[in-house]
């Protein structure tokens, strides 16, 4: 019996694949918090700084303005997060962290981290260094683009 | 002014941010010929091999039945591919290309191979060849297991 292995397949059938099992992942994960993968990105970046611009998601996930505008408002409506209108400026939405939101860091970090260790087994340690250096330079590719603090720019530069 | 690049975030978001790039690319190349991003791996597939059950695909993409529905649906309707079910088994349908699929497979693989090219800029060729086997290793942590010929059984096995 031939084996149709992972090992024929392109480099963007890997990363559907792997991009693929990482949602049916968090969503196993995340389902009892009431959460879903489609919201983990947004939450983590909000781990990492908070008053950033609705807007600034739409860049950083190159996600279309409908969907991010969803997960946030299924964010808010959970209790994770709230949305405060610039008073002189009511198209920019900052979001910001609940008590809820920032109780739950450790535990969605845990889950990141679980993923990480699943999808990096049988690699030795260069190789797990390697391939999230490789990825990186991978996913800068792909949009060639980063987002700026303040939110508004993309930076090519590494 | 701090720059949020892709250096400090997790290995998941590139994944993630890859995947996304990728079906913006493809839905964006695709679209002259009346497909999308959805109905690119089906295809793939089926250049790969020809007359496999429409069960196979769902196992192979660990994508729901619905989806993978959907997706030969709409490339039977485009005039891809055929479905012919086993007059002994009328659950198991079977997927073959038409000429136009058969057509199409240049272009196909031309817009895949542009697309790695891509994502691989500025990675040397050791660098290239290393980033494809580890998403292999990656891809196959993922979900631990990959389909055989006959389309109806996992083989975790390399």
């Amino acid at each position: 019996m031939k084996s149709r292995c992972l090992d024929d397949i392109p480099l963007g059938a890997t990363v559907s694949i792997t991009s693929r099992g990482r949602s049916v992942f968090l969503n196993d994960r995340l389902r009892p918090l009431g959460l879903s993968a489609g919201l983990f990105p947004v939450l983590m970046l909000l781990y990492k700084e908070q008053n950033i611009m609705q807007e600034t998601l739409v860049r950083h996930y190159r996600l279309d303005k409908g969907t991010i505008a969803r997960a946030v408002r299924k964010l808010e409506d959970a209790g994770y997060i709230r949305r405060i209108t610039d008073p002189g400026n009511r198209r920019a939405v900052r979001l910001f962290l609940t008590v809820k939101g920032k109780e739950a860091a450790p535990l969605l970090r845990a889950i990141d981290r679980e993923w990480e260790e699943r999808i990096l087994t049988g690699l030795s340690p260069e190789e797990k260094h390697y391939v999230q250096e490789l990825m990186h330079t991978v996913a800068r590719n792909s949009f060639s683009g980063c987002v700026q603090e303040r939110g508004d720019d993309f930076d090519a530069r590494r």
